[in-house]
């Protein structure tokens, strides 16, 4: 990595009151070392920094990293803001470890430092392409880096869908839904579903029934070259929901394309980061 | 049981064509042995058949046995319709065996002999009652033969439940929901759940969080004396469901009181009735 | 609890050099209280305590009160030891809470206290009555607090198990072997197999199977009224193991007779002793 | 697949009735059209069928296609037999569908012709190759298509492994024992005790502890390019047991090396087959 880095995003967890002393901190600090730093114009208003505002949308093709401020959840939304675009996003959790969000605030700055030197590596993490198909037309598609779930509504009766793989047909479910995880997300949603944890680098998806009707349904691990069609046959009030964040509702008949994505997210790895490492501190091992 | 039957109540499926035939059997065979019969209007409309109406709320009060032709939603349907009242609910399946509907449609008339002679034996199952406590006033109240849940909508995050039994606080679940459950409906949802098999006889609630955050959140099961209370402290878009039949909204700050119901539904067993023998059959066990 | 009590007898963890020290602190401090204390030969030996002596099983009829030093696998071996007896037993833990020994060590002395001045509450814990029947005779019988295992050694094949309660066939399993489990036992062995958790005084057992062939053999709990028989169908090196620690190899049409047993275990509650707690500090729940 | 095919091995299930008749069938059935067939000397003499004996040792580097008639557990003896050389395997089942012996007896004679007409597909099943290192030492190593169990013995205790991916520690774990899977034997025990189900292909390993003390040791997934090493810190009687039928002893301090073997195991798959018809078959599902 011997790119300088010339700019740097920024992006905060919402409504966080921490976050203001922070990236008043922040901010000068990086454009003493010569960088520039922008913001999302709701993230600046927040923190009442003077920082150069940009659209969301510009924000991916102007800089050269982009730094989330916040947990897990405020990465997944700054990925899905920078999109199909490949900028490293570096995370820091202001609380408690994240699996995505690796460097603690007081290893913050030593962080930046290796960023700016360029000394740093970055994880390349498979994203899920997810297209909803409604009377032979694509009427959206998203960009997941944990998981699509198809999840039934509070008061809904149980639902049936069809779940094919490259076009063969593999399993008819009864359950509450049906989480497709990647490697990242099987620490997420998927792990609590009774989901097995997937090494991040490993080139395959979970498909996870949420409380399935016939107990032996249970979560397969598929090659991600494969292509995953879920159809939905029965059930009212059922949602798609894309990393936990946002979705669509769906109707009968609606289905759902699911491949890995072209992009990945490039993940600044903290240095000796160790995914082993962390598993065993976020779920208590020994 | 001595007692000779004079009015039997049949309470059906709703919107199956297999019931109007069978019921247009089943009345007059009845009749003919110097039984009255009542359906409630619906009921009776839907088969055409000429039967001495009622109000649901008579009917339980009025007959001394009630047929229930479907499956088991329509058992619960019709335990619920009986509500406190302690008729015996004889189940007949038009399907697929049930849990609750074990009689098969061809053994159906010499269930129905073995009843009118007297020479049938009932089950006590133990049932919830729920109440729905809002601003310190009971806001609803509900009667479950199976279940009471509380569940997450499609879209919604993660909810934040505190549990106390006996007014000592056990568990705050982080988790999509929770299922409590009398031996009758362990082999229901709180099965797909992760939940154990309760003898149906057996003193006792499982409470099963759905999903839940935590892995160790494992399922509990408690004396059906104990007073469950679950208080709902982050969450928005919450339903509780009853035997996954009925239900309401829940708020924040909302408290479910659940104890063990004053009253028991009977359930008249079929001759040689077993619960192992329907668990092999049902969850195909050798 | 007014009696007096005379007489202490004290039961050891085996070969755990802490002990030494504790005991000879102990065995003063009781006997200046006028308290009689016997230790089994084994153990006065281990901590060169000049204590009166007694055979294993003399001491359950001697002393008014059994202490326990050491872990819940040193209670599970004394509650072996005093057998059908009822003296009161006190779980004091070197290291670790455990769920039988939930007193620390610098609880102690206030727990003997409210012990020695009669103010405490114990709870009665059920325990199985285990029958091995080989040829119709009755080869061996055990007292089990937490469980009664049937498992294949390490080389052996799948093993084949029929159980039946109440003389009723339930499950012909294929497994790699079996566990009965009171309340007690339910959050040691049959939790790591996939079982509930029973709420102490639950009059109900647990039939889990161990890692099932058919996946839709789930755990079972049946009122402990119930009688239950197991038999090996098939199966080479099979074992039978009671709380972990005793038991004997198992042949081709060997019979488990499981039942309550006649005599519960007295356990001595600390004061604001509390089920619940104890599992949210064992399982790190919250 | 040109090449025309000159001699087949058979290798029998051991003990197995059927076997004799369809044997005699066979034999003369393939010298009809122009094939040698060769028995390893004891399925010769099992079936008494006068065909060209040769050892065990030589079977391999002699036939073109190796048939196997028996079930899964006869093709894991036939692949282990087969070792390192990659001969095609096709698998015949005498009784119910196997996951390895897909082609059932009246299917056989078509299955054959399509071999002798060079008309099939084969399946590359990667293989464990396990080594287990006592004192710096290679003591002995093994070739697994399905599976590597560390198991404790039927009255051993818990016992204590730490595992390390590629040199890095990753879990210490108290448990029964350990499963290493390949994809091949995710459907067998892995299965049993809660690991995946990964698809045949994919270029993966399971880790999945059995019966864990810790409930969140959850099973993981990892690259089959990685290197595990368990290493068996504590516990007597412990075995290593091979696809589930051969193995040695542990002893503490043993160290396990797993990794991918070179040579794969080519499975020959029936023409339509298809691993998804296959699962629902077994698993029932639907």
């Amino acid at each position: 990595m011997n790119e300088r880095i010339r700019k740097i995003g920024i992006i905060l967890k919402k409504q966080d009151a921490r976050v203001s002393s922070v990236v008043s901190e922040v901010v000068p600090w990086l454009r003493a070392r010569g960088v520039d730093v922008v913001l999302d114009s709701a993230s600046a208003e927040q923190c009442s920094v003077d920082a150069v505002f940009t659209s969301p949308e510009e924000l991916a093709r102007q800089v050269d990293v982009v730094i989330v401020l916040g947990g897990d959840g405020t990465l997944l939304y700054a990925a899905r803001l920078i999109g199909a675009n490949s900028v490293p996003i570096i995370g820091i959790n202001l609380g408690s470890l994240g699996f995505l969000t690796e460097v603690k605030l007081d290893e913050m700055y030593s962080a930046f430092e290796n960023v700016l030197s360029g000394q740093y590596q970055w994880e390349e993490r498979v994203r899920l392409d997810v297209e909803v198909v409604r009377d032979d037309v694509v009427a959206a598609r998203y960009l997941a880096l944990n998981d699509a779930v198809i999840n039934k509504g509070a008061l809904a009766r149980i639902i049936e869908l069809e779940i094919c793989i490259n076009a063969q047909p593999v399993l008819f479910t009864r359950s509450d839904g049906l989480i497709i995880s990647t490697p990242t997300g099987s620490t997420a949603y998927s792990l609590a579903a009774g989901g097995p944890i997937l090494y991040p680098t490993l080139d395959a998806f979970i498909i996870a029934p949420i409380c399935p009707h016939t107990l032996t349904n249970r979560p397969l691990v598929i090659p991600d070259r494969d292509e995953v069609e879920v159809r939905l046959h029965r059930g009212a009030d059922v949602m798609l929901t894309v990393d936990g964040q946002v979705g669509m509702p769906l109707q009968p008949r609606d289905s759902l394309k699911i491949r890995r994505a072209q992009s990945t997210m490039k993940l600044v790895l903290p240095f000796g980061s160790n995914f082993f490492t962390l598993l065993r501190e976020k779920l208590r091992w020994g």
